[in-house]
C-alpha cells in the first residue's frame, strides 16, 4: 500500500454505498491477488471449497459473536438488498396467513416496504409520522398493537430523514418483531431475542453493497410456502448455509474483515456505540449551537446517531456549504434529492477526525454567514 | 503489486467462480484504495454519485459492443444470480399468459430452471437429454417446436456435464427464445436479436460472483404484472437503469474491467473464441489420444469449450490424478460431486498455458498409468 494512496483519501460522509474501515481495506488490497494459502484471489475461488467455506463460517461466526445470536437464530448471507427483504418477509410470513401485518411509518424506506406488503396481503398502518414530514418515530402509546396480528414491522432508522428508534418498539403478544437495521445494523448493540427477523444490506456500517444480513429466528422458517420462487424462500437458504445459490462472496469477505475488525480493532458493540454517539454528539452539538442557522430536521429525541440531517436558511447558502465543504475534503454531503438539505453520514467506519472536521467546518460556517 | 504475489498464483480450473484477467485484478488492487479522482475505494462510492454512473455506464456499454447489441434490447446488472432469474423469467413471461413453456433439459442448471417455472405456469419439456445421462443437446428434428409458446428456454453451456450448444436452438414461430448463457456468456460472438432475453451470472467468463447480466428485448418488459414483487419485474430494472436500488457496485465494477479487458486486450470475442477454442483443443486432443483411459463425458459434437469433462478408468487413478495436478499448481479439477470424474474448467482468463500444461500433465500421466 503505497502513502499516497492514502493520503489521497477523503471524509466521505456518503449514506451508502458509505466508507469502510481503512484496515479493512488494506487487507483486501494486500490480498486481491492471492488469498493466503490459495493462490488465487477471493474472487475467483469456488464457493463449495474450503477457503472461502472457512471466510463465509467465520464471518457469520463474527456477527453471532458481536450480537450474541443464540442457535434459535438462523444467520443468512443474500442478495437482492432491502428491496427484495420487502417482499421477502411479506411472501414468508403474510402471504396466506389470514391475518394483516403491522407496519410503523417513519420515513422513505419504511414507506416502500409497505408498498411491496401490500401485494402480499392486508397491511395495518399501525403508527405514520407522515403528518409531521417524518420528524419523529412514535412511543408507547402512539399506536394500538395487535395480538393477531403476522408481525410488526419498522425501520429502526430512516436514512434519509435522519430518524432512530432508540429503542425496541412494543408489538402484540408473542407477535414477531422485524426490523429493517439496514442503517444501524452493527453500529450498537441489540437483544437479539426480542425479534422475529432483523435484517440489514451491508453497504452501511458492515461492508460493500451486494450483500444482505437476514438473522431470522428458525421456527418462521417454516411459514414460506413451498410455491414461493426458491430464492424467496427463507427456508431453502437456511437449509443451505446461505449456499443454496452462488453467494456473493467478495462482499461476503469484506462484510466478515469489518466483523473481525469490529471485534478486534474496536473492541465490541458497547465501543462502537460509544464512538459513534460521541461523533453524533459534535455534529448536534454544533448545530444546537446555532439553532438559527442550523435547522435540524428530526426531533430531538429521535436523532439519528448515523444520519445527521438538517437544512440551511437558503439555497445560495446551502450550495455554498456544499463547494466549501468539499474543498475540505468533506464529501457527499448533500442530502437526498426527496428531501434536499445537507445529510451527513457517520457510520462505524467515518473515524472521530471526520466528525470534528465537520463539526469545526459547521462552526465557522455558520459565525462567516449567520 | 508484489512478484512474489504473483508468483504464488495456481492455475485455477474452477466452475466458478473462477479465474480472472490478472490485469483486471490488479488494476482493481492499484485502485482500492483510492477509485483515481474519487478520494475512496468503489466499494465505498455511491451509486447515485457521478463516479460510480460513470463506472456501470461504460460497463453496460462495453458489453453492448462486444455483443453489438441495440437499443431495442435493455442491459440490466442484477442480484440473485442465475437461481432468480429461473424465476423472473416464469414470473414475469408465463404466469397468467395462458401459454406454456417450453424447454430444453440438457443437464443440472436447466432442471432446476424447469422446477421453478413449474410454480408459474405449464412448462413443456420439450427435449431431454436424461435418457443418455446428460450428454449432449438436442438438433433440429430432436423436439417438436410450439408456435403458441410463451418462450422457449434452454441453457447454451451445463458446466456440471460439459456439454454446449453449438448454435441457437429452434423456437416455434414468433416465440422469444431465452438463454442460461451464464457460462459461455463473452467467451463467443453471438447474435443477440434472435433472442428474447439472454442472462448470465458473472462468475465464470465475466466478473466475480453477485452480479448477474440480463439482456432483455424491451418489448418484453412490459409482460410482467404489477402484482410482481418489485424486484422481480424486470420493468423496475429497466427503467431505472438497474438502480432501482442499490446495485452490487463493486462485483459491477470489475465485470466492466473484464468486459474493456475483452475490448481492448483481447480484441474482441471473435479473438477470444479462437483462444477458448485453443484451449480446448488442446484438452480434447489429450482425451481422445488417449480413449481408453480418459473417458469424455459429452458427444463429440457437442463438447463444451468451457468445461471439459472426464472421467478415469477407476477411482483410485481419480484420487491419485487430483492430488498430482495439484502438486504442479493445477487446482480445482474435481467434478461437480453430483457426477464425480474431472471437470476442467477454462473460461476466458484462463492463460493458454494453462490448458497446455493440463494437457501435457494429462498426457505424462497416462502414458505412465494407462
Amino acid at each position: 500500500m503505497s502513502a499516497t494512496a492514502t493520503a489521497e483519501r477523503v471524509f466521505n460522509f456518503s449514506a451508502g454505498p458509505a466508507a469502510l474501515p481503512l484496515p479493512v481495506l488494506q487487507e483486501v488490497q494486500d490480498e486481491l491477488l492471492c488469498y493466503p494459502g490459495a493462490g488465487a484471489s477471493v474472487m475467483e475461488l469456488s464457493h463449495r471449497g474450503k477457503v472461502f467455506i472457512d471466510i463465509m463460517e467465520q464471518a457469520e461466526a463474527s456477527i453471532r459473536s458481536l450480537l450474541n445470536i443464540s442457535d434459535d437464530y438462523a444467520v443468512l448471507m443474500l442478495q437482492g438488498g432491502a428491496a427484495l427483504q420487502f417482499s421477502m418477509i411479506p411472501a414468508n410470513l403474510l402471504r396466506d396467513s389470514g391475518k394483516s401485518a403491522q407496519y410503523l411509518l417513519t420515513g422513505a424506506w419504511g414507506k416502500k416496504a409497505i408498498g411491496e406488503a401490500k401485494k402480499e396481503g392486508t397491511v395495518d398502518i399501525a403508527y405514520s409520522a407522515a403528518e409531521s414530514n417524518f420528524d419523529r418515530v412514535p412511543t408507547a402509546g402512539d399506536y394500538q398493537t395487535d395480538d393477531n396480528a403476522a408481525y410488526l414491522y419498522y425501520c429502526s432508522n430512516e436514512t434519509i430523514q435522519g430518524v432512530q428508534f432508540q429503542s425496541e418498539p412494543q408489538t402484540g403478544a408473542d407477535v414477531p418483531l422485524i426490523s429493517d437495521a439496514s442503517s444501524d445494523f452493527l453500529s450498537r448493540p441489540l437483544d437479539i431475542n426480542k425479534y422475529g427477523l432483523l435484517y440489514a444490506c451491508a453497504q452501511k456500517n458492515a461492508g460493500p453493497a451486494g450483500v444482505t444480513v437476514v438473522i431470522i429466528r428458525r421456527d418462521l422458517l417454516e411459514r414460506g410456502s413451498e410455491s414461493l420462487p426458491g430464492y424467496l424462500n427463507y427456508k431453502n437458504h437456511a437449509s443451505n448455509g446461505s449456499m443454496w445459490n452462488t453467494p456473493p462472496t467478495f462482499p461476503i469477505y469484506v462484510l466478515g474483515k469489518v466483523a473481525k475488525w469490529l471485534q478486534n480493532d474496536i473492541g465490541g458493540l458497547e465501543t462502537m456505540e460509544a464512538q459513534n454517539r460521541a461523533k453524533s454528539a459534535l455534529l448536534y452539538g454544533t448545530i444546537d449551537k446555532h439553532p438559527e442557522f442550523y435547522l435540524g430536521h428530526a426531533q430531538t429525541d429521535c436523532r439519528s446517531m448515523m444520519n445527521v440531517t438538517f437544512n440551511l436558511p437558503n439555497e445560495e447558502l446551502l450550495g455554498q456549504f456544499v463547494a466549501e465543504a468539499s474543498k475540505q475534503n468533506l464529501q457527499n454531503l448533500k442530502g437526498h434529492r426527496s428531501v434536499g438539505g445537507i445529510r451527513a453520514s457517520i457510520y462505524n467506519a467515518m473515524p472521530h477526525e471526520g466528525a470534528q472536521a465537520l463539526a469545526s467546518f459547521m462552526d465557522d460556517f455558520a459565525n462567516k454567514n449567520g
